[in-house]
């Protein structure tokens, strides 16, 4: 992409009523404009990261036997008189009358809608396992929206659903996701860490919240050292077989956030496998057996004939807030830092001289070097100040940056900097690609 | 993807309001679910289909030169008393409130909001031209919501919007998207005929509709017959240079929808030029001037340093909507025939005797090498009646029926049948997957 031809408005500076850094960096690097509190348009440079992140979120719900639907954002509130919810949910359920004085909402989350049709075509244990999963919009009324996407209302959310005959096979479908996710966090480049959670208003009786580790995160997190050291499980383990063992290696570790610590059982740990920091919550699971099925008569037929509520799970990941937790999570004095794996663009190059024959000539040539490799580069083509150009690159966290000026290319050289490290190196064009492109 | 591990749905009967053909194989074919009035849930062989169609809708638009962005569902009420359309739009629009009462709104259509995004951040000519699209939900509160999808009222909509400096510059951008909206529908199997079109309540004074044969289509159309015969003018244009002559090569022939029509002008066609018949509207493109600019001050600056209101226009295509259509215009008594570029799958495999070694194994070998091929095949794996499974593929349409039988595999062969033409051959395994792979 070429910068000129481009929508990404950075700005100077990040309005006073942005507190958190995500906010302030996500409003200066042009990723996201707020419409009304709580409510964003996605720019350009931070629909790319949210859609990098919803793929990767997908490709891993998909590794781990989910099924992909999509429920529309607004559901009946007859369904949550179904379930006694629709009374419950307080003042952050967003409720709606159509035309016709039929009371709607706006879904905050989708346990009925996905259990109503579930019950429509199934019918039998012998179509089970089924994990239904769907990335949607929602909405939550919050009181005081804050933090930009951390804490906005219209969020887009992946929720998935899990359907079993009984505890046994619920319990599998639990251990799917509680890896599933590990491995979503860690293609984020990011360290994720299972605590036990409260069930909250969902109900149920197991959950964990996946908190990641952030110096900037809302909450305390106390775990044990090796915990936070143990790897993500991987995608090729057996999806299909026991996973059991995968998930008590990590479960049977002190991992608690400030709500649930328990600081006897931390202070027994060894000194040295102590670990506290401060994290953001990016997912929760649950499991919570017949709490919809019973009495929304999701019912199956069992091998001995006889008809049971169905055993569910749901587990949920804030799409659109891991944008802003990636960026609390890394970052620094100059801007965002991407991990590869969800930068917007794969590199930047920058031509200091834009019009000048020479950089023109070297800058089109790695443009075109770059994007027959799929790196996919955003190319500074603007007649700017270099220093301008410096520090909207820096700002906006692409991976790689190559320079190039009339100095350098009268000598035949180009300039490579690491985003991350800050690394700088001068060498030949042809080196340069090849560093990027691997 | 194995059946047995899937979610497909499939009916016998579609539920008697169903009443158009769209409609009625939407639901048998499992790709919806209706959830309230006008208002779907996507099953997952429905939201493949939807999928393929937006990435399609996104290339195209992004190879003529617009950039994507993400306006939220949900917007200010006060933006549309800026533009002065907030009391005009009628019941048609869903009025919320949220719980500090504060007007919002579930966005019928983003002109107010992208005029908003713009003059945040565009203040010269310099920036210029620009094209800023979405593919978002949208909501219009039809007041007898019917045909399914064709006439939703929750439904996913591409909109684009193009700001120039001058009405010569605002049809250039125009003509960008006449052309690439022809790209569009040309892949997606269709016959597309630009239509002039009444701008409504939109307003401005430069519009076309597109639509597209079938003959179950709601409007009628009338054309000369070179137009419906020419084809698109493909992707290798020069999207920067001169497009008028490509544009009216085609809006010089007659054209149009029986609103339109001029039946004198129409009957002075040579007799075997004259070509009618019915049609489905899938697209509308309007150039507007300043209808929006003005009101809501988005000003740049010219050349000669005044400020003048920005000209645009937008340009919107029912992708929810096109799931449906093409269904109109590609099915038989079996069912849907999808073209390839929008099959859910690409391929399926039919076991008819699951369980059976040599049958099995035939079909993994088919199933593997079509998995590593990329043709994504869905494999019906269950243990069902070779009648039940020929009916089922029959009626998701997918492109291509790999049969596998015991007598068969017996004598070294498989069937190959062409969901299209309906053509079956039998032959070795490997010759049917050279003509599936190609």
């Amino acid at each position: 992409m070429r910068l000129s031809r481009y929508f990404m408005p950075t700005l100077r500076e990040a309005p006073a009523d942005a507190q958190i850094v995500s906010h302030q960096l996500m409003l200066r690097a042009g990723l996201i404009r707020q419409e009304a509190a709580g409510i964003y348009a996605w720019l350009p440079l931070g629909l790319k990261v949210l859609k990098k992140i919803e793929e990767i979120v997908r490709q891993e719900m998909n590794r781990a036997g989910a099924v992909e639907i999509l429920m529309p954002t607004l559901q009946l509130a007859d369904l949550w008189r179904e379930s006694g919810r629709y009374e419950d949910y307080g003042e952050e359920m967003l409720r709606i009358k159509d035309r016709h004085e039929r009371d709607l909402l706006y879904g905050p989350t989708a346990e009925e809608v996905v259990t109503d049709i579930f019950r429509s075509y199934v019918k039998s244990y012998k179509d089970l396992p089924k994990n239904l999963y769907n990335i949607q919009w929602k909405f939550r009324d919050e009181r005081r929206p804050r933090f930009g996407v951390m804490r906005g209302r219209e969020f887009l959310m992946k929720d998935a659903y899990s359907f079993d005959i009984d505890e046994a096979a619920a319990r599998r479908a639990y251990n799917r996701m509680f890896l599933a996710y590990l491995n979503v966090y860690s293609r984020l480049g990011l360290k994720a860490i299972p605590v036990r959670a409260d069930t909250g208003p969902i109900g149920g009786d197991l959950s964990h919240e996946f908190i990641i580790l952030a110096e900037t995160g809302e909450s305390q997190v106390f775990a044990h050292r090796d915990l936070v050291e143990m790897g993500a499980p991987g995608p090729d383990i057996d999806w299909d077989g026991d996973l059991q063992p995968l998930v008590e290696q990590r479960t049977r570790l002190y991992a608690a956030s400030d709500e649930m610590h328990d600081e006897a059982t931390y202070a027994a740990l060894p000194e040295d496998k102590q670990m506290t920091a401060r994290g953001i919550e990016v997912g929760h699971i649950f499991y919570f057996g017949t709490k919809y099925s019973a009495p929304m008569k999701a019912n199956v037929t069992g091998p001995d004939g006889k008809d049971t509520p169905v055993q569910m799970g749901s587990y949920g990941v804030g799409v659109s807030r891991l944008v802003g937790a990636i960026i609390e999570a890394s970052h620094d004095d100059g801007g965002i830092i991407w991990p590869d794996s969800v930068a917007p663009f794969g590199a930047a190059v920058l031509n200091l001289r834009a019009g000048d024959a020479g950089c023109d000539a070297v800058c089109e040539q790695a443009y075109k070097a770059l994007s027959d490799a799929g790196i996919d580069p955003l190319y500074d083509d603007r007649d700017d100040r270099p220093g301008a150009k410096f520090a909207a690159t820096d700002l906006v966290g692409i991976p790689w940056q190559l320079i190039v000026g009339p100095k350098g290319v009268a000598d035949g050289v180009v300039e490579l900097k690491r985003r991350s490290t800050g690394e700088r190196q001068t060498l030949p064009l042809e080196a340069a690609l090849k560093a990027i492109i691997g």
